[in-house]
């Protein structure tokens, strides 16, 4: 199926529990903390509707293109162009987009044999997701230093980590924290996982499940919402429309039925189900193509925004775009490498090529910070030189002064503020600090990614480059 | 005389007029938007009456330290004495704090013959600043794009940047704009001049003169004030009190009597009087100390933030924050060093070493950007595990849940939510964004600083060191 | 033809006149500066005829795989294989293998109308190179800061650049040097030409042309040659047979004839042959590959020297040889690409992607020292523990002394030595001190690189993403 | 006393043993790879013994300045200037110049009762290095990967490093091998030590005491001599003169009497005497200054090339020089600060400021490999354009073209030569990848330098920073 935007947004509307400090929101699709974000993603539904390209058959059916399991490079490229069409649309800016946790789910169900007696569970759970068209997020990090559970014991607090507290012939019932469920707000369901590898006592917290946002007993605890904070789209118009949103998800004695459960008790597995099929693969593909995305507006407004100043005469500047320019297409080239050099794996299946996936993810984490740094180079005070908001066109003596005073030869008054704010809202508001912070860790620390990047590396075969060198010369005879 | 706080406050609600987009600002020490950063303000002036270790006294008269004109080194380690008091009151967060511009023109005082026909008009502005216990800022800088007068003649618009348009027995008079007077909002002069070169056709731009912040016709554009959006003190400690405001000013045929005029029609000497003087060196070793007062912000936030989590005692963290200590002291060798070789110049005079303020601006300039990204990786995603506000504590059962789930063995609830939000007003809110955008701007940009650098630098004893090698040897003899 | 190394190095022995200082070498074959380097070449010969892989057939005629003008995506991965053998054989460490000047003038002969009138000349001159299997190399730059021919003129000097000196029926005649003739000592042919743009008025030094090493009157001015100051393979180990040697090519009165003449008088066709032409993506995809194989030599080793001191053990150096890992799969990530999105030019052609060509051009380029200072971190000082040279070994007290206290647990005493004067002579030798400033250089200065990645970038597309997106909203009604 | 320079190299003539691979030096002065690095070290001599500037007076004994033991600001800078003059003589090229471990041991010397009960040994010792004006050098690091003495012990194999084998009335009886004695070949006495920190079943490592380089039992193993692969001074100036030398230490049941044993099984107190005395700050203040000249030659390059090719009128490259100097003077701000903010420590004595010390050192071993390569930058392909070597000259035919044809307006052909060569053997030789693998290690690895800053910094003072902001504000109320 694939479902209308106008039909999520009718979902969303199901009694979920969403709280902005004290505050509870009744519907998040008219909350002025989430509305517009709410229409951003069903934007993304209509779009995926909108051209067979996004799509896929299989048994008559008719799926989201994410949802494909790939038998073919040809199936590989249908995937990435859905990925790029919703990045595109969303400039990047959404980090879990409906396509990032399906893909997971996706690659999952091409090696589902991993997840043992649960495997039925993993595919009827994607048969599901595939044929409602569900909108997936997940919450697969402890909440930080939560992790000595004799702390809490000691002083009769709760385990703020979630972890099965009981379960029964139904299925588990499951307490605690964990974080950070972005996009939670306009999801379906939440995956509860664990991404990071549990030490050998963790069998409580090994829990992997699904459970529907509006599960009784799940909260959500929003961080501060940034579209509330926007004082118009012309001053914010990133915040406006595309914050995520991100939350802790707080679970009090949920119930999870046994066919939504995928990892139960087993420390080793809970983990495993990602690097041991193809969805960390597939997932954060997905991650590539949409930092890609997020490129090509970086890069646009470095060119405008050098534009607007005339800057862009000047040689240092010129060889700065170009640089930026050559940025973008070594993340561009990173994506096609993984179609080119995909993957027979698991077997009968095909998927992206796992070392350039990883390769890109380590390029995306430690670029972007220097990225905006350089963009910002390029704004210069330009930003703080505009009005404090579009107020001032609101009155028509200061709006004849901005207008004649504002102008330059390159560019209109109303349109230097509208670049500036633009780029403000990438480079300095506190939306853009999110983003700062957030690319640090999308796909875990630093360390967490090099260490994927360590684990995939062929050494044997980089190894075998010096021992060969090396054999083939000895102690000189004398 | 040293002015008390509260006699700030009320110069302040002098009739000068402010906009805050559309709106017109009646009063900047009660408006919501300025209410705070005026009370910091005047807390300076409190702090700097607090102690005669903050002042001297020439002529039976008690003036700021930072009018000392210095003779010894001792002069010179008084000022910076006043500095960091200053800055470290307000942790290095006010650029223009009333210290910077006030050595500026101290720094002018000491070689004002520079001035020619204007000298006498200095000193006595000297005078009147110091004896008054004035707050100056500065607008040095013309509007961005706004070069080619001829673009706009032929549009028939005013020429946006500041000129004279008009000069008469009493004085002169300017229109248009110049950026960017941070600071102006709490400041009861204006500085205005070029710190730029100017074209030797831009005589009418080279007027340097002060005006009153209530000066008839003069208004500031205010950009988005931070305060104004801070939730609360807990949730955004730095925008609350720290905003120091930048605004455009706009002049529309404001008068200037000849006393307040420095430089007239003369393109280079505009620039001149700033690096012919020790004024630029004695403002910016200023913006030295305020630095390094950030810095210690910076790096107890650094250790403070590792314990919170307990990743202090992770090796490569500890090494992390050793590093950033190692930072502080490198900001902190460079300043001293500046009193260690102080100049004799001009004569009769000490001045901080030239090479060493311009180096450490440089390094500051270099450096901010990857420092605040370093504590972002320390913060890892912590911050956006936090509630969306401190409202939180409002709800009883939320504020439970809260004080029970979000402890850690190393800090309780509430005081890790206070670090974090601490931490985030300097990586990530738009007050922080503002400062990473400042910071690369605050003496200009990157490559005008490397220019003072250049300029300053000992070429002829560096290029000795390369001949006299290569003289000492020659081609061999067959 | 395929031709035999033997072969090859028969034809290096035709009378070519090379300088070391003021040394002439009369065989480059049998000179202890040269041989290796000489047999190193050889081998490359026999290894491109040792599997059909490496050539294809057209007119039954067999060719080796880099004169292949590709018209499918196969095509393009026939070359890629053919670099990538060469390049793995030599470890990256020879710039100018036979198949990069080859390459050139493969693309060339892909649009070859681009000529104008000496068409003609340049696919003749490509059916010869195929057809004899010849090694060709350029000079194409002009000597350094030699720009200014009324200097010379003024003194009676001759003007230092190559340029035409007369012209007949025959051909011209050329006189001055290029540089810099990497590979020269050891090729057939030199392309002689110019890849930096030059000013109108100098037409005279616009010949692009061939010529072969021992045209008369052209002689090769070597840099120091590390070859011969290798102490044995042992201590030497690249050096010793992967010096590819740089000259300048001095030319007193060479003659060429009109078929060696590719464009005459035509300044700025002098450059647009290599990017009108996929002459310039097919030689620098070749660069890619060959860096691609340095960096697999780079990592292994990095993983080798972190194994010979049980540093691999220690979390943040796995997280560094992770990082290696991921830089690796980043350069083979984009090579990849370049076959995925391959671009359908010059019509019926096939070329690699030029813009990721660019890129990755652009990442080697800002990428080798650093990389090569993190391997020097890895290795710290392990190398200035080994003894001066393997001679040790000649001295039975000395040599049980050293087998018995340089051995570690982790590896016997002659393989470590032999071990860090490998990585040495990749991170510390002059051999590589040659490899660390050429990696800076050999597709041009770094602001050339970003040029060529300006020039090729989509900027209407870019533009487009910003301008779309602020189309979508406007000033806010009141 | 102050030895002449002759006198030094008398000394040098002891029967010392020094092996360069097998072969066996007889007289480090004459042999062709220490005679002019010999010749260096004593100049230093001459210029110490040449002004009264650079010894001070004590019990009508005259001293070089750096035993000065300071109890003023003024004694600091006296040290600090001899510093200079020897440093700025030799360009920062000699790490272990006699000044350095002199500075070690004078510190030491300050706060001795650190030693126990072997006080009165360091005293004595210290006593007659001044008085006998002593070069000492040291080994105080283990050799790599050899701390796991079981490994050796059950393969009845010596464990390799340095350790007491015996002990009697006498003294200590020691064997094994420590490295990296830097200088020892050209220096009187080596200091044995342990600078990383022992485990505490390292008691027999534990050992600190002095021994002469010529004491029987001891040999030296060199690595490679530069000096001897200079092809002419004029080839390779600094190899030629200012190779300093690094051996490894082997001692053979070397006897050590009890009053040169410092400390003596005790793992802690090993480490202890450098960073409880001001042994380590005196001893690496030398090597900021040391590198502060090396600075000056570097900048004294970079212009003097940029000059060369005519580069130095491109603003880009103005801003890359203005760089250069800025980076000089944030060392050269570094090195006074540590005079203006002097400790008073140990009580009674005056020691450069450590922190201010330990973050240049820091900076140092940060900056010096991106630094050099920015000075290839500007360097560009010009070195390869150079003949192999000087050589040129002796044929007239060759120097007639070389002269002609390598001149630029900017320098004759011979000089532009000699500037490459000299900028060659800092960026490229291999006595400079010595250097650059040196500087990272100079003062042990990047992280024992953070963790001396971490060590030192003034936490309680950062932490209040932030608690007493945290303090100023609370949880608003409702």
């Amino acid at each position: 199926m694939l479902k209308a935007g106008s039909e999520h947004l009718r979902q969303l509307r199901d009694g979920r529990t969403v709280y902005i400090g004290a505050e509870k929101v009744s519907d998040v699709t008219t909350h002025p903390a989430f509305r517009n974000g709410a229409r951003t993603v069903a934007a993304l539904y209509d779009l995926k509707a909108s051209s067979p390209r996004f799509s896929y058959e299989e048994n008559k059916e008719k799926y989201s293109a994410y949802f494909l399991r790939a038998k073919t490079r040809e199936d590989l490229e249908k995937r990435t162009q859905l990925h790029q069409a919703i990045a595109q649309m969303s400039h990047g800016l959404l980090g879990r987009s409906p396509d990032h946790v399906a893909s997971f789910v996706t690659g999952m169900a091409m090696n589902a044999s991993v997840f043992g007696r649960f495997e039925k569970n993993l595919l009827s759970y994607y048969e599901r997701m595939r044929r409602e068209d569900l909108y997936g997020v997940y919450a697969v990090v402890p909440p930080q230093a939560a992790r000595n559970p004799e702390f809490y014991e000691k002083k009769n607090l709760p385990v703020p980590t979630l972890r099965v507290v009981r379960e029964d012939d139904a299925g588990v019932v499951i307490s605690g924290m964990k974080m950070l469920a972005t996009g939670a707000v306009f999801a379906n369901e939440i995956w509860i996982g664990n991404l990071i590898p549990l030490a050998p006592n963790q069998a409580a917290e090994a829990i992997t499940c699904a459970v529907p946002v509006n599960a009784p007993g799940l909260t959500l605890w929003s961080r501060k919402p940034f579209e509330r904070h926007a004082q118009s789209e012309f001053d914010s118009p990133l915040a406006w429309r595309f914050d995520e949103t991100d939350s802790m998800v707080m679970c009090d004695q949920v119930k999870v039925p046994w066919e939504r459960v995928f990892v139960h008790q087993d420390a080793v597995l809970a983990r495993d189900i990602y690097i041991k099929t193809p969805g960390h693969c597939y997932g954060n593909h997905q991650s590539n193509v949409r930092f890609h995305a997020k490129m090509r507006l970086i890069v646009g407004l470095a060119s405008r925004v050098a534009q607007a100043s005339g800057a862009n005469e000047i040689p240092a500047v010129r060889e700065t775009l170009g640089r930026f320019a050559a940025l973008e297409a070594t993340l561009g080239g990173m994506i096609a490498g993984q179609v080119q050099d995909a993957e027979d794996w698991p077997e009968g299946w095909k998927t992206f090529n796992r070392r350039y996936m990883y390769a890109a993810l380590n390029w995306c984490t430690e670029s972007h910070s220097q990225i905006i740094d350089a963009l910002r180079e390029l704004c210069g005070g330009g930003i703080f030189q505009m009005p404090a908001d579009i107020s001032v066109m609101q009155d028509a003596k200061l709006r004849a002064q901005f207008e004649a005073y504002w102008q330059t030869p390159q560019l209109g008054a109303t349109e230097r503020m509208k670049l500036y704010k633009l780029a403000w809202d990438l480079i300095g508001s506190e939306f853009a600090g999110r983003h700062l912070q957030y690319e640090k860790f999308y796909a875990g620390a630093s360390f967490i990614i090099r260490n994927h990047n360590f684990r995939e590396a062929p050494w044997e075969g980089f190894h075998k480059v010096v021992d060969d060198l090396m054999a083939s010369y000895d102690i000189p005879r004398q």
